[in-house]
């Protein structure tokens, strides 16, 4: 067995509005920041994982991503996986 | 001036209690997932900056950082720039 660290990065789809990015736009331009434009907030979520194998975890967090994780009908997600120790 | 694609990420500091990774964690072990730990939840904000020079970019993205994406006593952050186009 393996421990393997996992980021999981999950995002708006285009189109979907996103307030908080929207939030953070106005928030950017306000201060002075005024070449920043296309703001998007999402989530980034880390784990370990203990596994036998890369593929196990893939198909772990592929898994999770379907069953709660992600909304696919608002949002898209990626992942990177590396081995631990 | 160039276009630039950036990414920064925003986690927890160690030590910092994250609830919201708590019941990721929780919901993950009760639907079968049981090899998961140390789940945390973080920000993943994504934007567009026009700048002179990646240099440029960096400057702006720890100052913005500094100033009001980050609180620095509970969260950590780092940075991903790339050139578009």
């Amino acid at each position: 067995m393996g421990r393997y660290s996992v980021k999981v990065f999950i995002t708006y789809k285009k189109g979907v509005l996103d307030p908080q990015g929207v939030a953070v736009e106005k928030a950017a331009h306000q201060l002075g920041f005024k070449k920043v434009k296309n703001v998007r907030v999402g989530k980034l979520i880390t784990m370990e994982v203990e596994a036998k194998s890369k593929e196990e975890v893939e198909r772990e967090i592929k898994e999770m991503a379907e069953k709660f994780l992600v909304n696919p009908v608002i949002e898209d997600y990626s992942y990177e996986i590396s081995k631990e120790g």
